[in-house]
This record gives structure tokens, C-alpha cells and sequence, in this order.
């Protein structure tokens, strides 16, 4: 089996490696923090210092970090994996970063003779926890072939879609779909409930037609409940449609829905709502539609 | 069985009538023009001259008709059904109004004795032909269970949603859903088209997650083959959106994403795509996309 190089153990990134080590892949960890490298090594990973320390001895690199700016500094950076990865390893971004990004990465490691995929994964945490991820993955197919034996450790679904960067442009292109669609549930929902019908019912009504979706479903659920601790955190969504808009300036695509929504989240996340679920949304819809004042109804 | 009053035989309204003479129901049909009524009373429907004279010989008195002012003047107007309908008999509306018409025509009809129930429809043309609508009623529980056998002709699935103007509100809700998630899906289709990768790809990446919809899968594919004939027709979807819109006023919602959807459709019946299927949005960012120019990719 090859040896797994797992950069950043975060919420996501964690159980994504304690899934590999379950899985038996000799595993070398490395955290900013020490705390969940700590938990790893308990459970038999070995721990590097550095992602340079780490790279030295993986044949598999893969990171999972917030945003472009870590995923650059930990490959491309000093004490990066691009200073010690040997030609013939293989590089996997799981990371959900600027296409542009991804591109710029995979250039620098291919003068090494090292490949990359970019496989931004969708299905938060849970999916994480229980290795049902949904990856959307560029790069080339051979690399893919390699990746496929831990792909299939981390997720349910695995589809490739093209060459570097395709992955990250997929995922912008699903972050773009959910935040539409949760506003599309939002409005819809709270027009029912303001004009006097109950919701609940609107819903089951719409699952029927041409309204449904996998987001009428369960963020639909979770607004007629005010259920909203994450799942998906607002301020992460949010960071996901800068990836999305910029993408859209860069090819000269208006995403005249997705800036609204972006600036709709902007407002929710000056009033504290960042940690919330990004179904929370529909919070803004509630409040600003409760606020009464001269011809209040 | 009942006798049945049509008003209304367009492109709806005709198939919807003809499943019901199928059916067995007695039939008496209104329309404005009497080319489709002639058809229908070559298949066995008697004609009426006037909303007034049909509702003097029907049980039951269904109607689908354009838009509020439409159904309005039918019921209220001068030789409207108000005019000669008895007390004990039944009134359904199929067209898509405004809540607050369906709610004054109701209680129009309540002080003669007639009970009302609004019942909007979706599923388009093809779900009318084939009796297999989606229909969303408001209206008490006995008028709902005197109607069953009628919309068991008419649709697939009956949900009954609240008291009068209720299944307006749900159609409403339904149409906004639609809109913003057709606009969702115009996005990132044409997004990822200009960022390189293969829209086709992305649309069967997104069905797997949380981005999946009816409308991703048939719209989608819709805008994959630029196959925009109707369908539902984008000038339709806009009147519906205005009935919405209307709706968010009177009720203090702000419909920010609706307002915009409804704008953009506004930018694309100017430009004469009020025929073509309402999937047709994604023109609008197709052409916008591709205006090119100084520092045009």
C-alpha cells in the first residue's frame, strides 16, 4: 500500500485520515496545531514536523485546508512539500481553493515530475466521519487510477470531470447551485408562512413537482424546524462563492445570482451568523420580513 | 355523475377538458374563441355561449384562464358564472391568480351558496394531456373530497395545502423554486462551460449531491442541447413571478432572489424569447458571457 502524507486535520481533514489509517495506509500526519496530530499518533500514525518532513517519506501527498493562501504556503512555501516530493508521487488537493489555484500548484509539482488532482469534496462532515464523500476530481486519468483505491477509503461517488483545476471549477459550480437553491427554499418557504399557509405542507407539496431537490429536502426540513447548527457553516459557503465569483470575473460569466446571495450572506455573517448552518439563510428572510413598523402586517 | 362546466380551453384547458369527456364526466364547454370548442363538441361536449349560460346547466364549474383579471370577469363579470350558479354546486379554479383574487372570488361565491376550492396545476402541457398534473388546492376538506373523482381525471397528485387562496400561495412558492433554481443551474452550467470543462460532466457530478434537482436533471439537459422550445413558457413564468412578487408586498417578504429572476426574464422578453421554454435564462448569461471586448477571453 502506498504511503499517505495527510496534510491538515481539521474538521473535514481528520476523520478523512482516520479513515485511511482504519483503512491500513501507513499514514504520516502534519497539523498546525499539535493537538489532533496527537490523536492520530495514539491511534498509530507517525507525526512530521514540517510538510516538507512529511513529503520526504509519502509516496502520496494530500492536503485539506481552508483556502488557496494555506494550500500555496504548504506546497509551494518554505519547508513545502514542493521542496522535498520526489518525482513519481502523486499530489491530491482536497481542499476547496480558486481553480486558478489548483492550476498554478499542479504546474510547479508536474516541473518535479509529480502529479496532481484537484478533488474538492462535497457532503460535510458527516460524509467525512463515514467516508461517503461526494469528490469531484481533476487531473489526469492515470493519476486518477492511482488515487481510486483511496478515493473509494474516503468517498461514495468519485467523478472525474477533466484536467487540472476541473475539479475546483466543479465545486464552485455545486457551492453555486446550494446557495441558490436554499435562497430559492428561503423565499418560497417564508412567502407561504407570512401569507398564511403552513409551510411544512408547501414543502411536501413542492417535493412532488418540478421544485424538488435534494436542498427542499433537507435545508427545507431544517427551516421548518430553526434547525441550524452546522452541517455547513455559513462563513464556509460564503468563502466558496468568492471562489465562484472571482472564477466568474476571470471568464467574464455575470453571476448575477450568486453576488446577491454572496451579499445576502455578508449581512448574516456581520450579525454573527458565520458558524450557523448555511440553511440559516432563511433567517434573514424571517427577520427582515418581521420587522413591521408603519403598515406592518 | 356530475355535470361539468369548462371555461377555458387553451393550451391547458383544451386537454384537460378532452380527459374529462374521455372519462365519462357530462361536459359543457366556454372559450373565447370557438375553434377549440368545436373541436371538443365533435368528441360529444355540449357549448355554451357564456360563463352565465354554463354555469345555468353545470354541477361543477372549472376554470383556466390566463391570469387574475381573466378569472375575475368570468366569475363576476356581466354573464359571469356568479350570475346563474346555484346554490350547492362547486366552483374550481385550475388557473394560477393571485391569492387575494382566489380569495375574493371565493368569498364572492360563498354568499350564493357555492363553495370554492383553487387548484393550480403544474406539470405543463404534456402532465395535462396525460392526466397526470400536480395540483394544489385550497378550500375546505368536504369541497376537496367532492372534487377527488374530477382531479383523479385530471392530475397524479392532489395536496391539499390550506383554506381558500392557499393553493395559490403554495403555486407561488412553487414558481419562485423553480425560477431560482433554473437561474442556479444557468450559472454554474455556463460557469464551468467558460472555465473549460465540459458542462455535461458537471451536471452528472452535481446530480450525485446536494446540488441535485428536477431541475438540474431536466433543465440541465435542457441547456446542455440548447433545446429551448416549450416546454413552460418563459412569459408565463414571469406573470407568475409578478404574482409573487405581489404577494412578498402585501405580505412584508422581501423577494430579493424573485425580484431579480424577475428582472432578468424582463431583459429576455424584450429581446423576444417570451415563447421559448422558460430554461431559456441561460441564454441570457450564454450572451452576456460571450460580449467579449477589451481584455475578452
Amino acid at each position: 500500500m502506498e504511503r499517505i502524507g495527510f496534510i491538515g486535520l481539521g474538521i473535514m481533514g481528520k476523520p478523512m485520515a482516520a479513515n485511511l489509517l482504519a483503512a491500513g495506509f501507513p499514514l504520516t500526519v502534519h497539523n498546525r496545531s499539535r493537538a489532533p496530530m496527537e490523536e492520530l499518533a495514539a491511534r498509530g500514525a507517525a507525526t512530521a514536523d514540517s510538510p516538507a518532513a512529511l513529503a520526504a517519506t509519502s509516496d502520496v501527498v494530500i492536503t485539506m485546508l481552508p483556502d488557496s493562501p494555506d494550500v500555496e504556503a504548504v506546497v509551494l512555501g518554505e519547508q513545502g512539500v514542493l521542496s522535498s516530493i520526489r518525482a513519481g508521487c502523486l499530489f491530491i488537493d482536497c481542499s476547496t481553493i480558486a481553480p486558478a489555484s489548483a492550476r498554478r500548484i499542479a504546474a510547479a509539482l508536474a516541473e518535479r515530475g509529480v502529479e496532481a488532482i484537484d478533488a474538492p469534496v462535497s457532503g460535510g462532515e458527516l460524509a467525512a466521519r463515514e467516508g461517503t464523500l461526494s469528490i469531484m476530481c481533476g487531473g489526469s486519468a492515470e493519476a486518477l487510477a492511482r488515487a481510486r483505491p483511496i478515493f473509494a477509503v474516503l468517498g461514495s461517488r468519485t467523478t472525474h470531470v477533466g484536467a487540472a483545476g476541473a475539479g475546483q471549477v466543479t465545486k464552485a459550480a455545486n457551492q453555486i447551485v446550494v446557495a441558490l437553491t436554499i435562497q430559492a427554499v428561503a423565499e418560497a418557504l417564508t412567502l407561504a408562512r407570512k401569507a398564511g399557509v403552513e409551510a411544512a405542507r408547501v414543502r411536501e407539496a413542492l417535493l412532488g413537482g418540478f421544485a424538488q431537490s435534494r436542498i427542499l429536502e433537507a435545508h427545507g426540513q431544517r427551516m421548518l424546524e430553526g434547525a441550524f447548527e452546522p452541517g455547513f457553516k455559513l462563513r464556509l459557503h460564503r468563502k466558496d462563492l468568492g471562489i465562484a465569483l472571482e472564477l466568474g470575473r476571470e471568464r467574464q460569466v455575470p453571476l448575477f445570482g450568486t453576488a446577491q446571495v454572496a451579499e445576502l450572506m455578508d449581512a448574516l455573517l456581520a450579525h454573527g451568523a458565520g458558524e450557523r448552518d448555511h440553511s440559516a439563510l432563511a433567517l434573514l428572510y424571517e427577520r427582515l420580513s418581521a420587522l413591521g413598523g408603519p403598515g406592518g402586517g
